[in-house]
């Protein structure tokens, strides 16, 4: 599923939330203010690239927790939404260093470490990690609702950290050209890009003030949409080209990584993330308002192509 | 001046501080539960080394500001002073890569990724950085005390980032091998180590509840400590040899970085850390609470032998 094929009205509301957030990004990324041009190599990671999937579902899921659409900047969301983001292409420019995955393509484009070197990428992604907290304890409405933005900014530290991205970008390591069963791959994609799936979830909604019942039926949500998203980038991985991924394609089986496609073959992995699509959208039932938005996010991640 | 050199109870002091920290962090550190041997790594790089000045520093402020001398750890002080221990361990990881620095020894012991791998010590200087926003944020007295974590995350995050510790990196990168003068050399260090230090200071203040006229006088003694200690940490470089210093000495000149004795000769850079000195013990002067151990921390740095 293209995102012409999706309702049309969400298509075009993901268009304008792409757009809303760059325009963020543009504004609030830091520019030639930072010194010795870290600022640029910072810009670089990260605009103009991506599917911005992490800050649409901060928005989904702050707009089915009754939060206003399209808000200003003085409330919690477009930071939220842009700091899972900046989290997420941190973890890709360290990601792609020679020392990790070496890699030289990523959205099209050369990764950050070819274009400005090594040790500019590593600094850039330090300093993205840092401004992600920056952008949930610095702005005027965190000296306002200072609870909110604890909570926030703990859900991301927990997100980000050991326990979590780090931790399994750790188990990936370690997984090379072992046999892991299907429990110890889903482990480690519960914590390599399921965590920060989830916790764009959740942000997304504690900032719209969300009640424990609502956070609770999406976190079965986000789980389910985190694990069904790693199995499609999988198949997609195994099925598309480099081109239309944007990305070298068919790394992970060459480097001799355990995947779901080389578990469960291809039929059965996209049986598999309709299996969890079915999970995410009848956890959305518990819930009154609005959830058009997070049912055909779950739907795009499970029929995307690319 | 050694640790024995000063009065008797503030060396006492220190040497308790200091095992009171180590404490605190073999406690609070992951360990096992963290996957694929990703909490060894990160302990490997936080126990057992250094001088802890940063969270000395944000002891004596705390103490400074009006905060009861050994607190346990339901309050703020240990947790800043770990966070802010953590962020320099991994700034220290990610220096001593072969991207970076291509160090092979800190503080006596094998570098992190000399031991473990370069991936291992990517990640884990990551993670390192994301555990120090969550022991900000996510302990029982920050839930307690929003507005103070957020106070706190925040000095935090602006002080690593790109226009603290990262920009300055990024400086000190792009001057191998330029000729700066004493104004740029300060502007670099001003943020690549003296922000970190600055922040020390402050957040060990507010975990106080310091006043705004405290914290006024303890930025001057804040700036002035932290560019002593990279002068000095220039003189020591280029005097001291490499067990003493337990890294490798004279690495700064090798590599053909400016430094405060490359431009002021060893004489000249010691009588520029006594007047920065005199700054710092100055300011303290408008403190009515007692400063004896932010003085003597001063008078350390400019006075120690490595």
């Amino acid at each position: 599923m293209t995102q012409a094929e999706l309702a049309l009205d969400t298509s075009a509301w993901m268009g304008r939330a792409q757009q809303r957030l760059e325009a963020f990004l543009h504004a609030h990324l830091p520019d030639r203010d930072v010194p010795a041009g870290l600022g640029e190599v910072m810009r670089y990671a990260v605009l103009d690239g991506g599917k911005r999937l992490r800050p649409l579902l901060a928005l989904a899921a702050w707009e089915a927790a009754g939060g206003q659409p399209w808000p200003d900047d003085d409330v919690p969301l477009w930071w939220v939404a842009g700091a899972v983001e900046l989290i997420h292409a941190y973890s890709l420019v360290h990601d792609d260093l020679p020392c990790m995955d070496n890699d030289v393509l990523r959205r099209g484009k050369p990764t950050v470490h070819v274009r400005f070197g090594q040790a500019p990428a590593l600094l850039a992604g330090d300093a993205l990690q840092a401004l992600a907290f920056e952008w949930l304890v610095a702005p005027a409405w965190a000296q306002r609702a200072p609870r909110q933005a604890v909570a926030l900014a703990r859900e991301l530290a927990l997100a980000a950290g050991c326990h979590g991205m780090a931790g399994g970008q750790a188990i990936d390591l370690a997984a090379v050209g072992q046999r892991l069963n299907q429990a110890a791959l889903e482990e480690m994609h519960r914590r390599k890009t399921g965590a920060l799936l989830l916790a764009s979830v959740r942000m997304g909604a504690l900032a719209a003030g969300a009640d424990a019942v609502t956070l609770q039926a999406l976190d079965v949500y986000g789980r389910a949409l985190g694990l069904a998203f790693q199995v499609m980038d999988d198949v997609l991985d195994s099925t598309a080209d480099t081109a239309t991924l944007g990305k070298t394609a068919g790394k992970d089986a060459a480097a001799g990584k355990p995947t779901f496609v080389s578990l469960l073959g291809v039929a059965g992995a996209r049986g598999y993330a309709d299996g969890l699509l079915g999970q995410a959208l009848q956890a959305l039932q518990a819930l009154r308002a609005d959830t058009t938005r997070l049912a055909d996010l779950a739907r795009w991640v499970v029929q995307r192509h690319h």
